[in-house]
C-alpha cells in the first residue's frame, strides 16, 4: 500500500481566505494529497511591532476556514515553537512525529525564487516533496520550468510545478478593506468573515 | 437626495460561482451602488442542445447565493420573458418599471469588446451606465482606456472602466470538476455546493 500523502500549506493567515483554500484543494486534487494540513506561523518575537493579529485569532480564523472539508486540518506546531519558525524545523518534526508519510511542502513561485535564504535550505530541499503553485497568465512558463530543472538536478530535491488558478485574493487586500469599512464578502468563508466582525479584528 | 442606482449583473450562472459574487461586490462598493440586481438569462430556444441547466435550477443557485447579502437582490425578468433575451428589453423594462432609478450594466471587458454585435446597440449605450471590469495583469491598460474614451465620445455613452482582481473561476471549470467527480469547494458558495450536489447537477 501506498504511503499517506500529506500537502503542507504553512502562513501567517491573518486573515486565512478563499485564495489560501482554493489553492489547498486545487493542490490536493492534483497530487492525490491524503489531507492538507494548514500550518499558521508563530508570532515573531517583535509582533507587536508587526502588526500581526495574536495566535489565538489566526488559530480560530484557520480553524473555522477548514471546518467543513473533511481533508483539511490544521497544526499548532509553528504557534507552539519557542523563537523562530523555520521550515526545516517544521518538515523534521512532522517526519519524526508521522515517520511513515510522504509530505508535500507547498508555496508559490515567489517563495521558489527567494528559497536560497530559507535556513538550511540545501538539506531542506531534500528533505519532501515541494509543490510550486504556478498562476496562469504571470508570463514565466518556460521560464520557471527551467528553473526548477535545474535546481532538482543541481540540489537533488523534487520540486514538482502546479499550473494553478490565479485568484486574486490577498490578506492585505482584506485588511485595507475592513479599514476602510468595506466589505469582505466571499473573500473569506462565512464563518471567518463573522468572526472578524465580532472581535472587530482589523478596524484600526 | 441622490437618484438611487442599481448595479445589474447578467449572466447564465450556470452555476454563479464567487468570481461573479465579488465581482459584483467590488462594483457595489466602487460605484457607491445601493443594490446589484442579479438576472439570469432565460434559456434560449433551443436549450436542450446547449445543455444549459434549467431556469429553476439557475434560478434556485442564484439566490441561495446572494442570500447572505442584503445589498443583492435577483430578477426572473429575463427568464420570464419569451423568445430571445436582449439587453436592450431587459433596460427598457427595468426603467419602466423603476423611472426613477440610475442603471448601471455591469460586463467584462470581452463583452465591451463585441458589444456592437448586440441588438440595437447605439440605442443600448445611451440608455443606461456601464461598468467594464478590468482584470489587473490582462496587459490591455492604457489601449482599454483609450478605446473606452473613443468609445464614449463616438457614441454619447457612458462607460466607466473599474479595475477589478482577477479571479480565475469560471462556470465551465465547475462544471468540469463535478463531471470529474472533483471539488468545487471554494469556488462557489456553501449553500449553492450544497444543491448542486443534492440535485446532482452536471454529473452526466
Amino acid at each position: 500500500m501506498d504511503q499517506k500523502k500529506i500537502g503542507i500549506m504553512g502562513g501567517t493567515f491573518d486573515p486565512i481566505h478563499n485564495g489560501h483554500l482554493i489553492l489547498a484543494e486545487h493542490s490536493r486534487i492534483n497530487f492525490g494529497l491524503d489531507e492538507v494540513l494548514f500550518i499558521p506561523t508563530g508570532n515573531p518575537p517583535h509582533k507587536d511591532e508587526d502588526g500581526i493579529s495574536s495566535d489565538i485569532h489566526r488559530y480560530n480564523m484557520t480553524l473555522l476556514a477548514i471546518e467543513t472539508n473533511p481533508y483539511f486540518n490544521i497544526s499548532t506546531m509553528e504557534m507552539e515553537r519557542q523563537g523562530n519558525t523555520y521550515t526545516i524545523d517544521t518538515i523534521r518534526q512532522l517526519q519524526e512525529e508521522y515517520p511513515s508519510v510522504d509530505f508535500y511542502f507547498i508555496l508559490g513561485s515567489d517563495s521558489f525564487s527567494n528559497i536560497d535564504r530559507w535556513k538550511d535550505y540545501m538539506k531542506l530541499v531534500t528533505l519532501c516533496e515541494f509543490i510550486i503553485l504556478k498562476r496562469s497568465g504571470t508570463g514565466e512558463d518556460g521560464e520557471l520550468d527551467m528553473r526548477v530543472r535545474e535546481f532538482n538536478r543541481r540540489y537533488n530535491s523534487s520540486f514538482h510545478i502546479l499550473n494553478a488558478p490565479n485568484i486574486e485574493i490577498s490578506s492585505t487586500g482584506i485588511r485595507n478593506n475592513i479599514g476602510m469599512g468595506l466589505s469582505i464578502k466571499y473573500l473569506v468563508p462565512e464563518g471567518v468573515e463573522a468572526y472578524i466582525e465580532r472581535e472587530r479584528l482589523y478596524e484600526g
